[in-house]
């Protein structure tokens, strides 16, 4: 099913150097409106709010991807192991393309604010009327729902799922070594060559080499600074906050008959919740910032300082709560209340643990979240049994409580808060 | 007028590793919603066409020039350089910082598009009713217009404007550094602390000790490779190309009465040259791609064709015109209207060595634009006379003249081109 | 006492790019016969058999040492920390200079032969007829003994001390950059900035501001890591073992009255156990590998074929004894004798976790070897009370027991063993 | 030919990452005796006394060349060139690795010292009674004389010659790389994936596609700048003349029947021409380091003050001569003796662009030493003619006269000297 370009196309890449583009399909799918969209959504939503270097886009991000499954798969086909279907090729590289094809603006807070998930968008843009879709079809007919299937971990050769979407996946990898090279934090560099050259296909799955445990470590203790340094960042839940709570105002105005100054059709139908997939490829961060910095003179005053703060950075402050005054919650709550303070607008609880992130966790599912170990034996082991430091990590839980605020409307309530309160707000 | 901060902010920083903020007008003039706008203004305007990595901001690159400054200020008091006017320490940092807040978005084609000049807008919105003027203004009255005359080099002290704008400035050795960084090329990788460490004031200007001379040889290459190799890169020009039809045709469809179906004010005031500082500061870059995203459903094909291909990066193809064939264009152009093509939008003739790009030629003026060397017996030497290397560059001239078209409607003619003209298209 | 020199000196380096030298003292001490010596005393002893890249000096990382000390007082002063005492900076940055002066050839595998300490051996060089002494002698007559006596960590202000040699120290910091930087593993990147940035004078100690608790934990990750993954590779370990062979029987030739074809006075003051100053500076790697590559063609099996191993690299093999195999040495080292082969040669028995590595383990000591860190309220935590992943790490003990042998002569003794020992050599 | 190992075999490298060895031929070459004594030839001679990182050996470097020729020639493979012959894979490999093995201590300056030439020493090493020797005739019999003919530039098929010794080929690739990396300038950095992608077995030769030839220009560059910040650079070369003046003047006290204390076999070898094989083999830099060491006590104070020299890193100083002096050096020297100064001892004189260097010359030479440009019509350039860089560079010379000589005594000549000589001394 390959069809090789008469040339290799290749992008400079200040991660993996350059990638490499050797097939026809894989250079026209990258060509295509809906892939190119990818430029405007970025990998790290609103870190550059914290990371002023953080801009790089889910393009980026895609092509990386690709580029570790190429590399993966060529090392397979040169060592000619057994196990690695080779008619699979193409799927796994369009797969690894496109996995993330289905990405809003700002991702993680408005699947949140609005029940949307980007798997189920990048499952529709594929199997939609669409440039992907047609030049898929005219590779194959089944491709895309082929390519949707191994998205949707659905599809009956595990090795490809796994290949795609595992705890040690190029996914993972490529963006590791990226949010790390364009946020300038240098947790998240690990020897990706070595990573690549332990892996083996294994009875339908992938796995990993034992003398690669190291390397393997080194990976996951990366991934765990990273979660906590970076993609956790206070500075960042922050600017999520304000994001949500943005949506949520506009939303809630919205039904009740606002008349915007500043209003497009896809916002129109992310609110009636008619998305369909012409407008949603629309929906890119560029329109988002738009409508924000248009919605900093519409007549409502807390969508236009919500804006405002969004826009020129004036993010909620935030403290973090002490371990005994975690049940305090609804008193903290009603104290905000009693000063005259807005419950919903002007106090945010996060408690980032309780989101799905994805550091390992042994014995938490044994097929597909787990990383396994070849020994000389060809005995297979999960890896925090014989690692020690996987084991350490493995049980940490790191998530703590953060209470997120408008300065200067706390100020003004701290004098009518008791001690006991105002002492929760002392250090922020 | 320095006002240490209690304590010293850091930002991290892929190029610098981190920059430090020591002072509290710099951190407040950096929290300025002007400041923050230039997040939405990236530093390389469509280069991220060609490389993928490059959406980085001027925000970014504005912090780093003002690190660079600070740096070099920091080893000029730690020496006690004579020559150096301490008490301009202040003056120089926060026109180091607040140079480029007069970039519009995609800077350069907006501004030939729209006779427009960032320096101008600079000063205006330093000047204006801003915070950042406020900011100034609370420090000292005169602020605000001195930072403004550095900026314009006509500061009476000129070391400070020295210092800010010449070829060995801060800002150069920061895009060189960053551009470098984020589109992954590795021509731009200069020795910076060994520029820095050979700088001294001296009698009003900012020289070189003679020892450096061979980092200031690699950084003037550096900078050569870079305008070559990214800055003029050809796919980039045509992106800027496209641009500025999609400039030219909305302005043209605005002032014969054309209802678009998406219009805000900013774009308004723009295409009527009434643009003013508050409206200005909301035209950023994600403005312009929400504007030309709705305008790919325009009711004017030429207007809706332009913006598809800006979007989904449908650029024009190209050709280099052989040396044989630069008196030809009328010839070529006549041949475009006789085969039914318009050759307003269906062919752009670019010659970049038109632009006034700033690599060093030694004599061109005495001033600012020369590089002098310090040697051990206190003489001054412009550094052509004295490097080879330098000397061999200086009056290399490499633009070459490229024909942009769209591919599509080209194929289409030429058939109906004369083999001469044919030739020339050959290759593309 | 500081006495600044005219111009400030540099030494390119990898690793911190350049190191500065400002004072008289600091660049005579560097350009003295004693110190030039650590040019020919490699910093990771045999490592460069496993990496073929690590044949860097004690000479760069004493220099490395001394940069980041200096770094760091210049941090100390620029903020005007009070509990730094000013007064001891170039007692400071002598003693980091000349910490590791009295290293002898491949250090660890010669102390342990010959029951040296290369402590002693800096006092004794630092207080001997030597240029050292001489030129701290004309800084202050007390200095010798004041910089002896803070490398011996006895000096009365235990801040100077404890700024030299702590879990946190330059020392470390150093060695960790720059031997994964020549050996090319990227474990050792660790955020030096920052730390430095967070240290504090406090009390007579040096501590960490709470908010840098990251940067250090992930210090002392890449601490763990290169200490498994490099220092005690098992391929060094082997060379380590018969560069100790070749000590043990050279000296037991030497007292036997062997007469050698090579020997030399340093060598013959070594077995006799009557070193002095002078023969100690002339004993440098160059020496010693000149002494086995010419008693590869001494009249003694053991001698000739033990140096033509560590010359031309055919080292011992090795096998890692299995938990439940680990009491029956005993029982292997008579297989060896029953097949013939020498016990004392021809078997080693390697428990790297008996060697004193110092990986930090929280409650060990209150003193120096504890990592505090120092929170907005002034009070003192012992990092592993905050840090989970500090917990998790320090209790760990990753040792395991390695039996080395010469691969010819056991491949000949496998027939006669028994299968339950010839199973514990199936997989070397 | 090639035997595939049973598992690739990598070395961890700082430069390539890895080093990649799937060949039972090369794995084993290179574990003989005499390809790991390249771990005792330094790769840059005395330029450590500069740059104190610059301890890289010939060992390391010899597997980088090893490294891109394999990934050159496997390029080749994969995209299956025509032009190039497969079957000569395993040769050029071999001539790839082997073609430093001659490389004697300190090479450059043994070489000029004694007239010596390493190239015949390594055809001597491969056609001799030797490891190397065997492994290869155990692949062929034939084929030691082949890699010693590719290595000698004689054998009959000119591509394999080209692609291991060119101006483009992997030798300067990898030093270029490998001696920035070690000695920490920046100058090196050349994007050698591109340039590697760029190369074209064509009639015989390899040519490089004019898309490549802004890549190649960064390359020349890099190289130019290397040969004057590093290789030429007068503290290195002042060491060079420490070095010379060390050997003629022991193999004079020699041959006037010295009694030296300390001598061994090869170096009486060495002084009377009669060096074999296996004595060429001892001598490494750690035997002329011992030797040089011993010989500081030695009864003749020329030969015993120059090794302290050498040792200590007490290095003659220099002034470089101005133009306009150049032709006085008789002068300068008749000077030097009437002030009672030895000429021969205590004056050096050096044009280091008598050296026989290779920076690029076009029109030197038709064949081997030319950079040809393959264009889209299959038309072949010499870089120089399309690439105004090139030939802005290649025609420069920079060599300067540099007079080198011993401060004391220079000190105290400077008294006797007319004003016009001692003012050529004045700055050093």
């Amino acid at each position: 099913m390959m069809r090789p370009l008469n040339e290799e196309k290749v992008f400079k890449d200040p991660v993996h150097n350059y990638i490499h583009v050797q097939d026809t399909t894989i250079w026209r799918l990258i060509n295509t409106a809906e892939f190119q969209r990818l430029r405007r959504i970025r990998q790290l939503g609103t870190s550059y709010f914290t990371f002023h270097g953080a801009e790089h886009s889910r393009f980026s991000h895609s092509l990386g991807v690709y580029e570790i499954t190429r590399q993966i798969i060529s090392l397979f086909e040169r060592n000619q192991y057994a196990d690695w279907p080779k008619e699979e090729k193409l799927l796994t590289l369009c797969a690894a393309l496109l996995h993330d094809l289905g990405h809003g603006p700002f991702s993680h807070s408005i699947e949140e604010a609005f029940d949307m998930n980007h798997e189920d968008w990048t499952c529709r843009i594929i199997l939609g009327d669409t440039e992907i879709h047609n030049i898929l079809c005219e590779v194959d007919p089944e491709l895309p729902a082929k390519v949707a299937s191994v998205i949707a971990k659905t599809y009956d050769k595990p090795i490809v799922v796994n290949l795609v979407s595992s705890p040690l996946d190029a996914d993972r990898m490529d963006y590791l070594l990226r949010d790390a090279y364009y946020t300038g934090v240098n947790y998240g560099t690990i020897d990706i060559d070595r990573i690549i050259r332990m892996l083996r296909p294994h009875h339908g799955r992938i796995v990993v080499k034992e003398s690669g445990m190291h390397a393997v470590e080194d990976y996951l203790m990366s991934r765990y600074q990273m979660y906590w340094q970076v993609y956790f960042h206070p500075v960042t839940r922050s600017s999520e906050m304000v994001l949500r709570l943005i949506f949520k105002r506009a939303k809630e105005l919205y039904h009740n008959g606002f008349q915007f100054e500043f209003m497009v059709k896809p916002i129109i139908s992310l609110f009636k919740d008619q998305l369909n997939v012409e407008q949603y490829l629309k929906l890119d961060e560029a329109l988002l910032q738009t409508a924000f910095m248009q919605w900093t003179t519409e007549n409502d005053p807390i969508l236009s300082q919500l804006c405002e703060r969004f826009m020129h950075r004036r993010l909620y402050k935030y403290v973090e709560l002490e371990p005994q005054d975690m049940d305090r919650i609804d008193e903290i709550r009603e104290a905000f209340i009693q000063a005259g303070l807005d419950p919903d607008y002007d106090l945010v609880v996060d408690f980032p643990s309780d989101l799905p992130y994805d550091i390992f966790h042994p014995g938490d599912e044994v097929s597909q979240k787990q990383i396994l170990l070849l020994d000389r034996q060809e005995r297979l082991q999960e890896i925090s049994e014989v690692s020690d430091i996987v084991r350490s990590i493995s049980g940490l839980h790191r998530g703590k409580v953060h209470l997120y605020f408008p300065e200067e409307k706390l100020n003004i309530a701290l004098s009518k808060f008791s001690p006991s309160i105002t002492h929760i707000f002392k250090d922020y």
